[in-house]
């Protein structure tokens, strides 16, 4: 099974136009034919099953039936400072197929790199998605500071940040927090390469960061991220297979 | 702080020779001179604090102190198939960050990568392993065949394969088994892209693997092991902190 993306804008009432991405690999590499079924989805929870009507100049595709997927009960944030591109593009990607639903890069202390060029990572998400066979594509939002990072983070229930090995470990806060309820979210911070600053620290604890550990070997920025996640994903999935008795 | 990497063989009674690739990283990355303090593994638990005694032809370092560091109490395992390289050497270097002891690749019914030259691995974990400040060196091995595999892996206490949602979530099968009990051992496993077919995972069944599941989302092969070794390694933490009752 292989799905597509299409820009909401793109999809009309009968029928959905891809861009060329799309186009390119649905023609060149897969060798679709007028006729052939196509799976697309829109990154918002639509999931439309059509046909190839005209292959050009655009490709367009005729809707045969659409339907909704309602989104993950649990929302995970993902904030993390900037690290070297090849690193920071394979944190989105993992992120991605983990269920990220938001994505927040900081400028911090000790952030070697920066670019708010979005389209490569936007395209990473795409992809992401696609490959994982999920129908919402995560957001993602570049700050320029921690300080703006952390006033943009007011809606999650449950906030915590990665600090180092003298903090109680990620699943024990997570037992202890009852981060399984339906409907809460949960925002996870990484630092840079090097850790975020004691200054940093100081702040992400004062505005409600509840500092936590990965264990005590020395992480790489993206696979902390990738860490947290996995735990926090497969906790969510065996509270929710308890509570339904499996 | 930075450690490097001494070959066993080139450590003698009081001094320590170092390959070319440490070499040059030390004078010409870091542009360390004689008399500075240099720290190296040996990859088998010992580390060795020295100082550059000369750069010329060779670099050799003479040896103040040594402290032997004794092996992680558990023991993980991750045997993997072969996916495209560049996937394959992710989960390498992310596997030995996170502490894994012992690598298994084998060649799958869907695996289509294969390469039998274990050089670039080996630089991969060793470089892994010195950034994350570990003093073991993982092993690694290539098999032909995932039956080749199965017939290396009976010194496992525990072995689980990933195979489907439909199976318990891992969490729930590291409760239920108790796997945070000293000086157990467990071995994960992963199919390649495309997973394991029915007639593998009846094989791994019947080999005493137990299946489990790392949720609904279709991950990329790399992207489960690293999720299910993460998921482990925060498990016996957390049973740990239980134990001492942080």
């Amino acid at each position: 099974m292989e799905i597509f993306f299409a820009n909401p804008g793109d999809i009309k009432d009968t029928h959905i136009t891809l861009d060329d991405f799309e186009k390119k690999h649905i023609l060149q590499s897969l060798k679709k034919n007028s006729g052939d079924t196509i799976l697309i989805t829109d990154g918002k929870g639509s999931l439309y099953q059509t046909v190839i009507e005209s292959k050009k100049p655009d490709l367009v595709l005729k809707i045969e039936k659409c339907e909704y997927h309602t989104p993950p009960e649990q929302q995970i944030g993902l904030g993390i400072g900037f690290i070297r591109p090849s690193r920071l593009e394979f944190a989105l990607e993992k992120g991605t197929e983990l269920g990220i639903s938001k994505f927040y890069i900081f400028r911090s202390q000790f952030s070697n790199y920066y670019s708010d060029n979005t389209d490569r990572y936007e395209k990473i998400l795409r992809q992401a998605m696609k490959q994982s066979l999920q129908y919402y594509l995560p957001e993602l939002i570049v700050y320029h500071s921690l300080d703006e990072f952390i006033q943009a983070t007011y809606e999650y229930n449950h906030k915590i940040a990665a600090v180092s090995s003298e903090f109680p470990a990620l699943l024990q806060f997570l037992n202890r927090h009852q981060c399984n309820e339906q409907n809460r979210s949960i925002l996870i911070s990484i630092g840079p390469e090097g850790g975020f600053s004691d200054r940093e620290i100081q702040l992400l604890t004062e505005t409600s960061f509840l500092p936590i550990s990965l264990g005590k070997n020395r992480l790489r920025a993206e696979t902390a991220a990738i860490t947290a996640i996995s735990a926090i994903q497969l906790y969510i999935q065996q509270q929710k297979e308890v509570n339904i008795g499996i």
